[in-house]
């Protein structure tokens, strides 16, 4: 029995196409971590759930998901949906029925231009591109609101009901607040478009005025979400943390881990900043079904997942060592195909287990 | 009397900012074409909707205000919006309340690298970038349905409800592959959101496969919203023709403009391609409050914007002398500060009338 003074109970959830992979390499890698780590160490249990299971069971998840998942200290996902399955389907049998019912209501999503990447954008200069993302993560146009009525026929009509509650507006606006102020540049951008949307983004525009008078020190504007993708492009510099609805932030932390040029390495943290729920850590890519078993997968972005995650757990030395190491091998250019690169899934993994070792 | 065979009546709606600046420029390089034309003569009629309008009469436009553009071949328009009123009252007021009740719901955006202007991506080479963007323009998330109930309340609810119907989907999705079949690569991207937006995304899904069976010589794929920036970011050679929803598009737009380094320059058709009313041509840039009155404003957008009306209206030629006119202007430097230039809009006005008068 060993007598260190943190130990954490992971839930891990590899799930679909190559999320297997790089779950076993991310635990692989955190394990080489507490095993040279004097104050904590980490246990992960694996949880079936997946398109498999759904095909055995007829659901994605056990009845008892909010529970089995309560029952640790966070989870750890790798990517859900299979090209037998509709996927709106997998999404919110699976991820979609974890994200809203646990209120891991901040979704952040920290973008940079990663060692072994370039942005594409040919004026962007080294620390340019250096943002976080704060999606709304647990309503709005991903409220599941909405429904067909005459399904096929030629009158039919089909809603899609995004709902904004001023509790849920408030909470994500405070939470980017505070992501905000934490950083040197203390910057804030809001994003909305309440010039065509004239209710729940008009809300998001008056809470924002509202939460910022208690954040004085930190500078806020406000963009309309067409004109944002304008402004990533033609001046990256002028952004830092940034915060938007549920499918605003779907897009832009896409479109900001494409111009960082490290869509391949792009992390996400699920977070339920009450710390009444486990937060859930995943990798931003999808299952790629197309490369599954071959490999040749980038786990880098799950690794960049399991540092948020240790960080979020308390533990920031072992977060920064992590990264630490991940850097200097992708540095060193042990990278996989996607980035150019001709190192398999477990020539990265085991290079950065040798690099935590030797970092200590 | 003149004997020329085509007469056409324009409502030119200028509206605010530098709305007026602009479309006075464009009418003045159509004026010029006409005189050259053997086959055509164009009248412009000026409609004072706008904020102006707005503060003395309480409303945007006129209370007939269909009937009053019915009563034209096409509309002009420049932009609208003021810093003195909110942005949703001024486009409502006035655009929006055009677009939809015309049936105008064809939204045709072309964006390609302009002469003058540079990608702002590295790796893009010259031709890259030469798409048509396609903009459901009548539903879906401007539909205008949703409310606020408990208005500042902390338990407040505002709801956005995109509409989506057969009718709306099947003949914007018509519309795009007919687009895409026009086109000497034949190709269609079609972008929906069907893995999260489980009903009106479903049915675009299942419509675009529906018609796609007419159309059997168009090579056409699916993308996700999200993924579709990171593929116009890194493979923007792989994509033509693109058609997605009212909201969807507004955002991919902006973004295509900016990547094709012409966001000043970009040009928009809102037709009604029934040819039951009259469609209206505009600008994509908004009022610039901020270079009003100035006179350094990019007339171009609106150019590009008159020759797509001369081409809808059947004026082939006239369009192609305008497009050929103004490109070599900017080709041979004559440009206004947003693309790097000195010159103002007066100067570039002249200059696209002398090379019309040139080219003959
Ligand atoms: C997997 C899918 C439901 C998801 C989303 O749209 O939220 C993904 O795109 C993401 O960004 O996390
Ligand atoms: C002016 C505004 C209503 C508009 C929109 O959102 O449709 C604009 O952004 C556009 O792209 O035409």
């Amino acid at each position: 029995p060993s007598n260190k003074q943190h130990k954490y109970r992971i839930a891990s959830i590899p799930a679909d196409g190559i999320g297997p992979e790089v779950v076993s390499a991310a635990i692989e890698v955190v394990q080489k971590l507490s095993e040279v780590s004097k104050t904590f160490e980490i246990e992960f249990t694996h949880i079936p759930w997946g398109t498999a299971y759904y095909k055995e069971h007829g659901r994605y998840v056990d009845e008892n998901v909010l529970d089995v998942l309560r029952s640790y200290d966070a989870t750890l996902f790798g990517s859900v949906g299979a090209p037998d399955v509709p996927d709106h389907i997998s999404l919110w049998g699976l991820l979609l029925a974890i994200r809203g019912p646990l209120q891991l209501y901040a979704n952040v999503r920290p973008v940079r231009t990663f060692p072994g990447t370039q942005s594409p954008l040919r004026n962007a200069k080294a620390g340019d591109i250096d943002w976080i993302l704060v999606r709304e993560n647990s309503e709005g146009e991903y409220s599941g609101h909405g429904g067909r009525s005459h399904r096929g026929q030629v009158w039919e009509v089909a809603t899609e009901v995004a709902i904004f509650t001023y509790v849920g507006v408030e909470r994500i606006m405070r939470f980017a607040f505070a992501q905000a102020q934490a950083r040197p540049r203390k910057l804030l951008t809001v994003v909305t478009k309440s010039n065509s949307l004239r209710n729940g983004m008009v809300l998001w525009d008056e809470v924002a005025l509202k939460v910022s008078k208690d954040y004085p020190d930190v500078k806020w504007d406000k963009m309309l979400v067409d004109a944002m993708t304008v402004r990533m492009v033609n001046n990256p510099e002028s952004l830092d943390t940034i915060v938007g609805t549920n499918l605003h932030m779907d897009i832009l932390s896409d479109l900001a881990a494409a111009l960082a040029g490290s869509i391949g390495v792009a992390p996400s943290s699920n977070l339920d900043p009450t710390r009444k729920n486990p937060s859930l850590f995943e990798p931003v890519h999808g299952s790629a079904f197309d490369i599954t078993g071959k490999g040749v997968a980038n786990p880098v972005a799950t690794f960049w997942s399991a540092a948020l995650m240790l960080e979020w757990l308390g533990e920031q030395d072992a977060k920064e060592r992590l990264m630490e190491a991940v850097e200097n091998v992708c540095q060193a250019g042990i990278l996989t195909k996607d980035l150019g690169g001709t190192a398999t899934t477990k020539d990265v993994t085991k290079a950065v287990c040798d690099e935590i070792a030797r970092l200590g």
